[in-house]
């Protein structure tokens, strides 16, 4: 086997050198930009430039490399020529370990500075005080809905939206023994019921299911009382010293957890840009279906809209809304005119490039 | 400045574009070579060619691209070529989103299917089975000494180390308040206290610091009593839900936990290895110097000794030994034949490449 493995081996080091010899080529032009930005003082990340050249190494792979490895060895060649320029400082949702870590990687590589914070409010006056120039915080888990805080937050922060990751969560069903001996309840939140529905029907299917308020409240609850299993990250479940019954139980293998990126850069059109917005009205009957007429008008997708009762600001409700398409394109600019003469509150939170997963 | 930006934006893009082309070259190659291990059911992941690509990218490499960011690069290169043929399997302590699945990554690049599993237990188990090809455990952390059960399991597994990663841990000072505010002792292990005395006399002279069983015990013990303060990592932080009143105050910037990868592999030599050994002697004077004798005669270097009280087994004593060296070295061959004669018990645990960190 030897001797049919060394020529191919001498090969691959041989287009090692050559992409190695291409690597240090490209850090010397990134360098080179790096100077023409700092007579100008650009920032150094430019989110929608690197969601361009990720989208077209996708769109030129040949193959047999799969996209998302190219992609991958991307991110990893673009966050070590920027820091030759400059190491971005990233604020996150600590402790370091985390999935909130995973998504500052997943954005801008390893060649980065993390920088964990206690709370979600620490990660955004860490940005907003410019010890970190940019912020990374949960906005959404496909299990329990919104993180309100984040939310909160971002109706009064300055900060601006710059780019958003998705990162997988799986469930897990969990008891203080490990075990369904002498479980009768499975507890979780609503959406986590319904998102292992399947699987708990083809398992368990004559033990109660009881929906709580949070997952996490379902790991306490089971923390508490060995009747109980809980359905939860397994981060909870270790939390609660809860033993792991079955691991990877939804129903839906792309469980995600939504990240978004803050800071003080409003990152210009990619190609494929999303903005998102906070609205308010009045509250009187249609105020909202009007509201939201001009979107249509100009023929501006709406991927999420969701209503919540304010706990700061004057307001009863405010809107979250995102929408296809980055405010310097036409329509968008167009229908946000015509919105913010119909709305009794609005704020932009920011455009930036569609996450790539 | 866009008109300075575009040739060079030109330029990278043109780089990027042979770059991609030749990481396609090089995963046809890597097929190539799939196809002739596969004549021979050869192992798709070889940790001493990969160690040795990485050592050879950082000895190589002309700058001004950074060591360790070019070895992240072709980490990425070599998992995603490998996932070509076939993704590993990887058992790890879980849950996911933890520094056991960072050292996965950091062994394996990111193109691997993880497991995580509840216990190290479960790890052992699901390797030892074949479900996983790999399993990835805790063996040594360097504030609170060696993972007892890890070390337990490896005296009896017929698995085989073939790799170490070492990832950086961080301490922080936590409280039930998150400040210091009536805060009169400071808990931690007394290996975690000596790590943090530079800082505690700059910054708490005064606060009496008292030694624990663990630094987990230590957080422990702060959520019960807002008098105490614990020195641990975040992690245990958040379990018994403490505030960080600092972050990162251990004086060594460089502590660690290392990990060992498990599986049926034994990996060939690659230049730069480790040996690690389990050995058992008769309880009498002076048995423990001559059963090392062999090494010294040979000029074979320990890096590492550690005795502890058996929990399972014959003896009543074990010795965890690490030499630098590969089994197939002869000086190490010649030394461990000598030593296998003096030992009641002798146990290669395996022979692989040096981590790179």
């Amino acid at each position: 086997m030897t001797d049919k493995l060394k020529p191919l081996r001498d090969q691959i080091d041989a287009i090692d050198a050559q992409i190695l010899s291409l690597l240090n080529q490209r850090a010397k032009v990134a360098q080179e930009v790096g100077h023409v930005k700092a007579e100008t003082n650009a920032p150094v990340f430019r989110p929608e430039r690197e969601a361009q050249v990720l989208r077209s190494v996708a769109e030129r792979n040949p193959g047999p490399i799969g996209d998302t490895e190219a992609q991958t060895i991307f991110r990893e060649i673009m966050s070590a020529c920027r820091a030759l320029e400059k190491r971005v400082t990233v604020a996150y949702l600590g402790p370091s370990g985390t999935f909130s870590e995973q998504a500052v990687y997943q954005q801008f590589g390893h060649a980065v500075e993390g920088m964990p914070c206690a709370s979600i409010d620490e990660v955004f006056r860490a940005t907003e005080a410019g010890t970190a120039e940019f912020g990374v915080v949960p906005v959404e888990n496909s299990s329990e809905g919104a993180i309100n805080r984040t939310l909160d937050l971002l109706l009064q922060t300055p900060l601006i939206i710059s780019g958003e990751v998705a990162i997988a969560v799986h469930h897990s069903l969990m008891s203080k023994t490990g075990t369904m001996g002498g479980v009768t309840a499975i507890c979780a939140h609503s959406q986590a019921l319904a998102q292992c529905q399947v699987w708990l029907n083809e398992h368990y299917p004559h033990v109660e299911r009881r929906a709580v308020a949070s997952n996490a409240e379902a790991a306490r609850l089971a923390s508490l009382d060995p009747s109980v299993a809980a359905i939860a990250s397994e981060i909870a479940g270790t939390q609660y010293n809860l033993g792991i019954v079955n691991s990877h139980i939804q129903d839906d293998p792309h469980n995600r957890t939504r990240f978004v990126i803050v800071g003080q850069l409003q990152p210009g059109p990619s190609g494929s840009d999303r903005t998102s917005l906070v609205l308010a009205v009045p509250n009187k009957a249609g105020a909202v279906y009007q509201l939201l007429a001009p979107l249509a008008k100009h023929g501006v997708s709406m991927t999420r809209f969701e209503s919540r009762p304010a706990r700061v600001g004057t307001w009863e409700y405010y809107f979250y809304v995102d929408i296809e398409g980055h405010v310097q394109n036409q329509a968008v600019t167009q229908a946000l005119a015509e919105l913010k003469g119909n709305a009794a509150f609005f704020k932009v939170l920011g455009s930036y490039p569609t996450s790539l997963n």
